[in-house]
């Protein structure tokens, strides 16, 4: 029941596992902040050991049903499965404060949201992001460049700024000095640390044009990714490559076309093709 | 009349309900600077009046004149002409600053320029915003995937970040902390909270350089929903509504085609129209 | 010889005109630093002195030998020319530090920069300007839909932030919410004023993500319309409309080709058109 | 072997070289934190000269086994050999923090992590940075016109803020006012700057939705131009080069011509091809 969501019984018992995470996330967080911790402590360690109690039971549960158990344990959400229990048993056992840090690490049940998609039968959704994942996997290389790229103006930045600024002006080491490069070409700007020098004033307006360009980089590998995912052969079948008109050659035509929209011939290869 | 915007008499009503909602969002606005609200309060108060009396009047009129006053109270506009009157009606009750804090409410009335595109004909502003919306509405489903990645990134950042710099270094509590993720993923970067520890400077550089990469994602998914909207049959000429195959009936067809590509008959409209 | 560069005299006058904006401008930010006006500020007025006299001379000359003065007067680089000339003469009339501020005006000198396109016979340049400006213009409709609902979302988030956060944590009044919305939807965030309570932190973060998102709205835009202006017949003149092949009615052609890439007839409509 | 990685001996050289690249920006880095130096300095010294050392043994070995030497260190990587060893040779003739400052100038030595590409085989990544810089290249003209744009526009709003804030708000020069608009526009917004007149925030509210739309630009420019990088004749293997017309040579053709658009005569290598 707990790995078919067919039936009805698996789908109520995968809406009740959605409302457990949320629920959990909200109390590790509400935990955290110190005035309520002060109050409603006790409340949130008994939900916690609760809430830590019923997904350990559905670990068991999960390990013992599936079957190959080995095959589950080891698996992406089988891990998941785990580090989102384990926290909360040493937690148990640790005292106070410490018991609290080592609760946070229970927000990694969040990623078991991600079951959201299969309990609401979003079929589509997943398509959708399997399209996303495509877009990005088919520029890792030209990704990968671009990283390259931005670290060696990062480290190169940094350091000038390090040299021009100095110590006293927040620029404390290199290492500090490329963490402000990056914020600076991100756009972020926080502000810490900031130049104060003109020459270091004038490298950082360099950089930070440099970063508004830079910016276009990733926004144009990801832009023409998911334009091509949209249009390649794959996901019009129809239009594969072979299919050309017999009489007229030409071989422009809409994805479900059966007749060539430039002379009328019936277009053959069209129905035998897959 | 109030209904109506085709009348002369109907456009200069219009015109002079958007110049009372600016004027009167003005005197919301300025009556909320203290220095301005000390010295012309009584002005602003009265003036406050006169704009909540006709816009009470106005609500009252459209209500009396509409053909179904309850289909009109419950519409998405009649709504909001209630929302912009009340408020100034509940402040005049109550006394001196607490009346000021509820007339803000009252820069609701903003939505209602809105209807700044009725009174300018502007029926080509309507079609491009229906293409904005439309291209938004297409990629729904991605987007959707995209926010709940979002989510899981902020969450987890936001934890590692508690667990490494520590409520006395700002980041106070996990909820504060996924706020601080939220600014940073953003590249909005108060500097309000920032990480001071070399780990927390190294894991924030990489939550940058990712919401670098991220915010691409949006981007490419607007550009080829747009660039889609701009490129189906409907906005180009040749493949106009009535250009539709005379056997099959079929109206896809790609914008020079000369025979359908469903059945193969010739598209005749197509020869003779320009 | 001043208004044609076809000339090598033109030429040379046109580089040393941009020679002297560049000088002129330096020299005016250069005294508004005050550490190095109290060492050189007796040698910044005389430069000035001089741009002004150049510049003024250059005007009178540029009015006398046009064909119609009173066109060159009211035209654009007419009124730029003037405004480069006037703050010039007035500051040299009024003492001291108030004479810098009104020499600051000065700078407008630099629009005049816009002249090296010409000098440098940078056609080219030229026309990628004006493809980029008919991109914006094309998209003219859709940036003021936008812009209306930038302006009606930081209007009710500002008030909101207002109402939420109060005066005393720096959102001193609506329109200060309101900038502070700007600052932060637009993902600047100096940081002077952010929110402090866990719901202005809320609502905060959701203007952010918004703002994610709504950044692409303007992208999308632009590139679609770059890509169009690209891409569209209008901008290569040969292939407009009605340069369809005589004998297979193919109508998509290379700008230049003068023979139907379907079926070889000579494009003759191609060899009349202009 | 040092020139040639298609050997064993050639890759395992690569790879020793990439490392103790890392490792000596590594040591480095951690030099300039004072803290650390303080611990590990003498340490740190010994690493560098024995880093230092073994690439200006690599730099000799490479000039002398160059087929011309000269050409060898007038080329890009040989000057960046060079300039990865001058700076540890010269900071070793200097005493103390002196002779670190000198030694920060090693970072350069993280240009040379380029030649990752070489040992990893990488070649379809080199087509990515080509791919990636074409685009940028066929794009100068625009990007020009656009950074003119961005200078005009930071000169005259940083005049007019410098006008409106004046110097004892922060804005104390025109050149510190253009430092602020390029922060300002470029959404870096650090907060060290920031108007706080009425006026000025208005100025810098406008700034900041301009520069909302201008960072539109850069992007739409990278991605039509990688879009059509993706899209010209060399990618589509039916225009492959080969593919020109045998009476005229004219290679620029539809992907699906069948003539020549030049001189009308059948593309027979069409015909043949796959």
């Amino acid at each position: 029941m707990i790995f078919n969501n067919d039936t009805r019984a698996g789908r109520i018992f995968d809406a009740g596992l959605i409302l457990m995470i949320i629920g959990s996330i909200t109390v590790v967080m509400l935990g955290s902040v110190r005035p309520l911790e002060g109050k409603y402590g006790a409340l949130f360690t008994q939900l916690e050991v609760a809430f830590t109690t019923l997904f350990a039971a559905e670990y068991l549960l999960r390990l013992l049903s599936a079957r190959h158990a080995s095959h589950y344990a080891r698996s992406f959400f089988g891990v998941i499965d785990l580090l989102s229990v384990l926290p909360g048993v040493v937690g148990l056992l640790l005292p106070g404060r410490e018991s609290l840090l080592v609760q946070s690490l229970l927000v990694i049940r969040i990623v078991r949201l991600v079951r959201v998609f299969r309990i609401l039968h979003l079929g589509n959704y997943l398509t959708e992001a399997r399209v996303l994942s495509d877009a990005l996997r088919a520029s890792t290389a030209k990704i990968t460049v671009f990283l390259l790229v931005v670290l060696v103006i990062v480290v190169l930045m940094g350091t000038a700024m390090f040299l021009i600024e100095g110590p006293n002006r927040g620029f404390t080491s290199i290492p500090t000095s490329v963490y402000w490069a990056i914020v600076t070409l991100t756009t972020v700007g926080y502000g810490d640390i900031s130049p104060q020098t003109p020459l270091g004033k004038a490298l950082a307006s360099l950089l930070m044009i440099l970063g508004y360009g830079i910016i276009a980089v990733p926004t144009g590998l990801i832009t023409v990714g998911l334009a091509q995912a949209r249009l390649t052969p794959e996901t019009s079948p129809a239009s594969a490559p072979g299919v050309s008109c017999q009489r007229c050659g030409s071989s422009t035509h809409l994805p479900d076309a059966r007749y060539c929209s430039r002379c009328g011939e019936g277009l053959l290869a069209r129905q035998t093709a897959p």
